[in-house]
């Protein structure tokens, strides 16, 4: 009903198609550079700053691929580059969307296995780039074959676009000879206190981390890989994600959960190079023999975490202070003014959640975390399916996630609100050189 | 886990919170000032053109609540007028994020209905200027009770929201005293060919349109009237849906469904009064006696569209063109260049989208269309539960939506695609003058 063009009138104004029709391929980047000349771009100069400070947005940029560090310029058209040490999408810059999509894979060789992350790869260095994939796209000119893109980011742009990829436990057995590679720090989680984890929703052979500043543009990306996988690896379960924006600027405010509190206040900045490569990058030493070629990856866990928001917004402003540690509106620590005042977590209160997940008394363990809201719809009962998709990176999760989490299911009193119906743990690739794919250092060995 | 503050270093830097902790109550918009003259605008004045074309934010502004015409102005401050002649978010520009819900109604008395609505509208005020509900918010001062908004926006602005409520069928049954009340054209809809609607997800006493320019405002605002709803009405179910930006700048690109086509081309303009008046807002003599309460509301029926995108990525690019009737790229009708070419129906495919939905097919009937792509993650066979959640604006459904979709239903080439899950139908009630509240033309008769 009403999709494509619906009611159109035929007899609308001739000429003048705002897009143009390119003649051979249409590229995002094309018809950016088309549109930036053009009437698009006409009437909105000087605009959007204040969009641009809430969604993160900075000055329209071309983006600087080959650079080894992630673009942080903003803009529809910002390309963060693919190519690097570390893979993308972790120390970026947070963008406000995510669709994240674990696989299972169904090839049974190791040569399909290298032959689908070579394809993943060739096709993450078109989308970052805002590109189309493949050769044929919307306006290709061959009308007998179906469109190498599916088309629905066309006239998109790149975004901020990250891809990141990662091979769960489930890879590492009898199927494509890899048992010797498995990390040892790469453990399956234990089961928490109070988990409620739904089996066909947790873990996976891959996952594939899609952020970008438009949920369109994300989406695009994980359907395309799905779309390259076919015959050889199948989409297990899927997130989408809200609500992450503002994180360009230093100064913007922390992102809320959807208990109202500030979220991520002190994460380690991605400019925090040294505290990224003790508790974030996996270093030299850290794994040997088979398993080394994860050192200059990392370490991710996902947990979708539904919140009974209903029950917390029962509650009063002192109790949810309380249970946080931390004050709702400035998101200062309880007895302080400011969000970023100086602490001790030992004056807060014994069950507060920032006390029990503070450095301090987890070992100097730290996360890179990198949540997203979410709303799936209702539970049924007439509540919102709602909360928070965890995502964490790091080091080794037998010393940051595993004991943190230990902690914080016995004692936190913010447990009480939440129940996590999701998991999975994956060892994040290195980095892709140019000319590279994704996991060559893993299945070149 | 990590939810809150997570990770917290208490050797943070002292001083400075970004969001600082107004002494009384957290104000949406008070933050805005705050921070549009401080540090955060700093470093982005000339930021954001691109982005502003993308989502269709244009320069900032303080709002101009108290117009009788909804603002086009953007930026995330940007407030839509909540009073008028109409309701806003009908012919207001669409805004690129939506959270829809439908009720039940549990209340059991009229006087409990009409308070409903009215604590609906008071929240509806506040929420669509970029403030908090209620006096005691996330920095109210009243500790020992639930505070009154859940504080989630509260650095978020207004984001153009808009709430947009209206009356299904079933609200005019025996419970309150309204069926001699009920609009002759809020029919029933029928059952077309192929409907594979599920009952949970479909109809409903009361829905609530709820669109911004950020996801989580619109999440808010719903979660907000829910929580308002308590004991009175629940959520039946709910639909979150992305990806309609760009359209307030007119030359901007048409956005495109999930098959990758435009969608949308000829829809009304909202400037279009004289269109819109035909078309859309029910006119005086439509309905007569104690159903005149709809003159200037409007009736919406929503459907949610599954697109079946794996199969129609494997057909070829003139089988998809054939089926739409326009080009992949450009949104040309076949045999044109242009998006906006004037086309004569008759010389598309007699099976395609847009001959059969054409005006001249269906006795001169347009709807103002309204959709928003969704991805609900999968659906437990690796494919993508995708596609669009259709809203349509319509003076007279009789007219509008029942005709066309029967066409379509019958004849449309691409409804081999398409798969109805969820349908409703609404009388959208007319426009709340100041002091007034939801419904009331209806509810004080």
């Amino acid at each position: 009903m009403a999709l494509g063009t619906g009611t159109d009138s035929g007899t609308g104004t001739t000429t003048t198609s705002a897009a143009a029709a390119p003649s051979t391929r249409v590229s995002r980047r094309g018809l950016l550079a088309a549109l930036g000349s053009g009437a698009v771009g006409a009437g909105l100069v000087g605009a959007g700053v204040l969009a641009a400070e809430v969604s993160g947005r900075s000055p329209s940029s071309s983006g600087s691929a080959g650079s080894g560090d992630p673009s942080t310029d903003g803009g529809s058209s910002a390309v963060v580059p693919f190519h690097g040490e570390h893979q993308a999408g972790i120390a970026t810059d947070v963008q406000a969307n995510l669709h994240f999509a674990a696989f299972d894979v169904t090839a049974t060789s190791r040569d399909d296995l290298v032959a689908l992350l070579q394809d993943w790869t060739a096709a993450a260095v078109a989308l970052t780039a805002g590109k189309e994939v493949g050769e044929g796209g919307a306006s290709s000119g061959k009308p007998l074959a179906p469109p190498s893109d599916t088309g629905e980011a066309v006239d998109l742009h790149a975004n901020r676009l990250t891809l990141t990829v990662g091979a769960g436990p489930s890879l590492f057995d009898s199927r494509f000879g890899l048992s010797a590679a498995r990390p040892a720090a790469l453990v399956d989680l234990p089961a928490f206190p109070a988990d409620a984890l739904v089996p066909e929703r947790s873990d996976g052979d891959l996952c594939v981390q899609a952020c970008a500043d438009d949920p369109q543009v994300a989406v695009h990306a994980i359907r395309t890989l799905t779309r390259i996988a076919a015959g050889r690896a199948a989409v297990r379960w899927a997130q989408l994600g809200y609500g992450r924006a503002a994180t360009v600027d230093p100064n913007a405010p922390t992102p809320r959960n959807l208990f109202g509190f500030k979220d991520g206040t002190a994460n380690p900045a991605a400019s925090d190079t040294a505290t990224l490569d003790d508790q974030v990058w996996v270093q030299r030493g850290d794994e040997s023999g088979a398993a080394a070629w994860v050192v200059g990856g990392s370490y991710l866990v996902a947990r979708r975490i539904r919140m009974h928001i209903e029950t917390w917004d029962r509650t009063s402003l002192q109790e949810q202070e309380q249970v946080i540690g931390r004050t709702k509106g400035a998101g200062a620590p309880l007895g302080h003014a400011g969000e970023h005042d100086s602490f001790d977590p030992k004056t807060l209160p014994a069950s507060s959640h920032v006390r029990l997940a503070h450095p301090t008394l987890n070992g100097g363990a730290q996360m890179l975390r990198r949540g997203y809201n979410f709303t799936d719809g209702t539970d049924g009962l007439g509540h919102l399916d709602a909360g928070l998709f965890f995502l964490a990176y790091q080091r080794d999760v037998r010393k940051a996630f595993i004991p943190i989490q230990t902690a914080l299911a016995r004692q936190d009193a913010l447990s009480e609100y939440l129940e996590h119906t999701a998991s999975g743990v994956w060892a994040v690739f290195p980095g892709v050189p140019e000319g590279g794919y994704l996991g060559q250092q893993l299945l070149s060995t």
